[in-house]
């Protein structure tokens, strides 16, 4: 399998359970990870990086949610778009940090940036009329009672007996609102770091003129990678995760990891309802989406730990025209 | 007194207190704030804008603390630099979306974009020998005593009678590490905003071969402001307060607002003990530093609400050679 030639512009995603649960965990596991980022570069690739943050935003809205509760209100309720971008101000400033630090022992003088990203999404996306996404604590039928009369709009459901839950709309991002700085800072040879959490998800709100509002959401972080890598124009997206391979018949006894994949088998496969939902589904339904997207595109997906062998094809999955 | 003339780099710095306690607050406050912002580089000036995150900072650091205690130390703690950079992605996102909005309604096609800023200061600061900041809760001393134990490097004071307290360094600004990406951006004609809440405090650590790391201070917002205008070459830095002028005898029966100032008269001003500490003082401090950094440089100080006419010379406090 060939690898990468130089000169290719490289979407990375990372997934948000890799950072990690704490802020020492996190800055450990990404200036972990910074070396290898670095080691795309150096092969002369420019790389755009972007990363999940699923269990940072429940962490910062369950604290949130928490403290408005213990005080009565007194403290305010930071929602979804606002809990976004707290976590994009976090996890960013550990990356840039980490990426700062890698750059530094590697005597490189290239920049690293942080582009605080909206997601425009369609306030008519199906997603939106039902909600599936849970999100925030579990909450007993009086609590969600006192929720649903404190915020009329939300959609609580019971989960299977362990309670009730806020759920949102997962919608399909449309938009990068900030995909001019993102191409500046990268004409300008800096490693951007955008899109975070898949971006703080925003509508457009015809009654103010078409102005740019939040809205609460959770946007795919592997789909908004996809746009990202269209957007910047890119040749590779690589979409890294807790395992080396796509796998069929995973986790069975006849599991078979692939090396590669043309668009039509995965597909196929995603027909066949063959990946996991909200895990292998969202990925490989993205790569689908990027190799279409134009002749020549390629999506790796691959391990965190492996990174550097699935940018240079020789670990993970490698999915193709 | 003459207008700013066209075509000049002007800082804009916002104080915390202005942005609001709650996200509805905040997003409120900054579409109001957007319009004003506009105006200024309507009249031809580019402008970058800064914030202070008093308010929300320590708001998102009682949140957390609080969680951690109430969990038994399940909740990860989140410390001052990661606070910091949580707050300038919250503050960042809102300012950014009220700013596109304005442009939006103008119909103007201007970009705006948050970096996420670090901004270093040194390990030898005075300061952190004598920290003086208080942050965070007010402790009975038996709290303190656990807190110490947990922390052993954190300063603990007793705060007449009301209690104890953490307090920590107040260095001063010494390099914007991601002074390149918000040059970068400027260049190409955008809005930026930088340095939210004075930045994300980070030292060299010389035991890891001069990497960057966070460290539990509070930056002047108002200093770094400064240092943000040199940096980016500004001819003026326009600090925005609750008041429209800055005054001698303030708040006595003598009481004079001054529409002007030489830096000479503000240095003895200073010396004088003239002006509050930790409010005014420190903007009258940055206005002194930034127009002894070169010749024609000017800083008015002015309230919000005017800022308009801060900036055309018929509000606010005018600091010049």
């Amino acid at each position: 399998m060939p690898a990468l030639v130089n000169f290719n512009r490289v979407v990375v995603a990372l997934g948000g359970n890799a950072l990690g649960d704490t802020p020492e965990e996190q800055i450990t596991r990404v200036r972990e990870v910074a070396p290898i980022l670095l080691s795309v570069i150096a092969k002369g690739n420019e790389i755009i990086i972007t990363h999940g943050n699923g269990p940072q935003v429940g962490m910062i809205q369950n604290v949130f949610s928490a403290a408005h509760e213990a005080t009565d209100g007194q403290t305010p309720l930071m929602d979804l778009p606002e809990c976004g971008a707290l976590s994009q101000g976090y996890i960013g400033y550990h990356l840039q940090q980490a990426i700062g630090v890698a750059l530094h022992k590697a005597y490189k003088r290239w920049h690293v940036a942080t582009v605080v990203t909206q997601m425009e999404v369609d306030p008519e996306d199906p997603s939106f009329a039902t909600p599936t996404k849970p999100i925030g604590p579990f909450l007993s039928s009086d609590e969600a009672k006192a929720v649903k009369d404190e915020h009329p709009d939300w959609t609580l459901v019971e989960d299977s007996g362990r309670g009730w839950r806020r759920v949102v709309a997962s919608p399909e991002p449309r938009k990068i609102v900030e995909a001019e700085s993102i191409l500046n800072l990268l004409d300008n040879e800096f490693i951007v770091i955008a899109c975070g959490g898949g971006g703080v998800p925003v509508v457009r709100d015809y009654s103010d003129k078409g102005a740019y509002k939040g809205v609460a959401a959770v946007i795919d972080k592997d789909m908004s990678a996809e746009l990202l890598a269209e957007d910047c124009y890119a040749d590779y997206l690589v979409l890294l995760t807790a395992v080396e391979h796509v796998a069929i018949n995973f986790g069975k006894p006849n599991q078979e990891d692939l090396t590669e994949m043309s668009v039509t088998e995965a597909k196929a496969l995603l027909d066949a309802g063959e990946f996991g939902k909200g895990s292998m589904e969202p990925k490989v339904r993205a790569a689908v989406k990027f190799v279409e997207s134009r002749p020549g595109r390629v999506c790796v997906i691959g391990s965190l730990e492996k990174a550097a062998e699935a940018i240079d094809g020789t670990s993970g999955t490698r999915i193709h025209a």
